[in-house]
């Protein structure tokens, strides 16, 4: 069983399992490579997932059957489980909660390697659909705190190379979530503005980070970039909550996220990028002063004991150069 | 030049250098892999890496020849210069300060390919040496807030085979440091005891967790560890500053470290992992409530976007389990 413990100087929340090391080796050290014909994720072995919670389908098909275009399902090996109440005990200085969430898989199209930059639009936005609609579903649980979405491109040496989302509904609010939501009070406090419309409008106004805009939405490599090639994509107006993205706004943003992770595979080939959707935590409520983003970072081998060790980041890529390439990219 | 930059909303540095892409992309994408005979930090060539500032040398061997133990020098190719006065800049919402600090790079052994867990302990002390030295000295610069002491074991494929250490001072407090010290103060003011001295008596009694116990110090798996295998190694007595080590505790360090290199070693072959040595930072002043500690991460091809994007860790190894697997270890 896994569960949450909190680290008594940072008051951080991590996930701790309890795999055996013998098993935990064998897994990294010698990734899972087994053909596309014993995928999991694959139409025609629905089976083998736990039934989906929820499915873009073809007219006519059945439930956990093939016909689907995105289907999410509960993870079999989950983070977090969704039984039991969720229970706090002390230990000393330590502090731990029961492992209670939610933890699904997105699998974002029946195909077995194709990852967005070499989808067409429409099947982005049914992901962006299936995170939307698990999403609302979701923070109807009133154990949750906070709703996550994520997704790892594969890359070369994927562990998984079916691509897939994750969602997890969070008992605890993250720690970057907190800090950010602590930097954008203290923002309004001091100037009664959202920082992050004041940084759309200066992007804008600058240009030199700017990647793309459309009607609605802007994407731009963030000034203070820790990675070498990190984009946002946001909402040009205010706009707290991603649940509330209509289906014209759903399809011009599977476009354009199609046309990044386009971008990004003529940047450097089997890219392995990660992408986390940031909408308002919905604890202690959700926060209407936040503004939602999508965040991407390109993986490259740079980096290493000095960021993880300081949290001060090194970035050999000027955002202002990752900006050039990508917009140079097709 | 490089230069800081501040995110407006988390408040956090970062260190952004004006390489350009394709020269980045080169580089990471086919790293150096030059013969030990072109090895700037292999003895004999000395006269490729700037003059030292310190060395461990043989009686009687001269400066920037060979007949050294350990050696100092400033990094060829600094994240950060020590020339010049330190500048402040705003633009519109965003911060800059001028890249001014010092970047050297401890070279850790003649041996171009030796990790501490196949050195001697006293090669291992002398490292430990030249960390305090250099340490010391730097302080005396009043525009440097931190002194950050890390290495990065090589692993299978080093941009450096060459076992070395960075050491950074910095113009700023690092966010996780910053972060650290707020913790550590919380935890003082309910209190009135420092938090780490805590942990080490709760681990000692609990005992599930330690991996090692010597006379002076304390080796363990933290509770909430973030990565499969973390271990912190820790003074257990109540000891702020790691300036103050006197050449008894070097030699009992460099015992315990070169020990724990070894289990990791033997736990994964060409095993990489990161040492980050954390003492008290220098601004607002030295504070005698931090208690100094070193952290390792053992780097596993585990973990992604999810953790980077929310700062909210899944660790699929309880540290329990990665304290049972280095106890046995030899």
């Amino acid at each position: 069983m896994s569960e949450l413990r909190r680290d008594p100087l940072f008051q951080r929340w991590v996930v701790v399992t309890d795999e055996r090391w013998e098993d935990l080796r064998r897994t990294v050290l010698a990734p899972w490579e087994g053909p596309a014909e014993t995928c999991p994720f694959c139409p025609g072995h629905e089976g083998q997932t736990p039934p989906e919670v929820y499915a873009v389908r073809e007219p006519g098909s059945m439930p956990d059957g093939p016909g689907w275009l995105v289907r999410t399902v509960p993870n079999k090996y989950p983070f977090l489980r969704i039984e039991g109440e969720l229970q706090r005990t002390g230990d000393g200085i330590y502090d731990r909660v029961s492992g209670t969430g939610a933890h699904e898989i997105v699998i974002e199209t029946p195909l077995h390697d194709a990852d967005w930059g070499r989808l067409p639009a429409r099947q982005v936005a049914a992901v962006l659909q299936a995170y939307r609609q698990r999403m609302l579903d979701l923070r109807q649980d009133s154990r949750f705190r906070h709703i996550a979405v994520t997704r790892n491109a594969p890359g070369r040496r994927p562990h998984m190379p079916h691509p897939h989302s994750h969602i997890l509904a969070l008992p605890v609010v993250p720690r970057r979530m907190e800090d950010e939501i602590r930097g954008v009070q203290e923002y309004y406090r001091r100037k009664e503005r959202c920082p992050l419309c004041d940084m759309v409008r200066q992007e804008l106004g600058d240009g030199r980070r700017v990647i793309r805009e459309t009607e609605a939405f802007l994407v731009f490599a963030p000034f203070a970039s820790r990675y070498p090639v990190e984009t946002r994509v946001a909402p040009k107006a205010h706009w707290h909550d991603f649940g509330t993205l209509d289906d014209s706004g759903l399809h011009e943003l599977g476009d354009l996220l199609r046309d990044l992770a386009a971008r990004f595979l003529s940047l450097v080939p089997d890219v392995e990028y990660s992408l986390i959707l940031n909408s308002s935590p919905l604890y202690p409520a959700v926060d209407p002063q936040y503004h939602w983003h999508l965040d991407f970072r390109v993986r490259l081998p740079v980096g290493g004991g000095f960021e993880w060790g300081t949290g001060f980041f090194v970035n050999p890529l000027a955002p202002e150069e990752a900006a050039r390439v990508l917009r140079a990219a097709v």
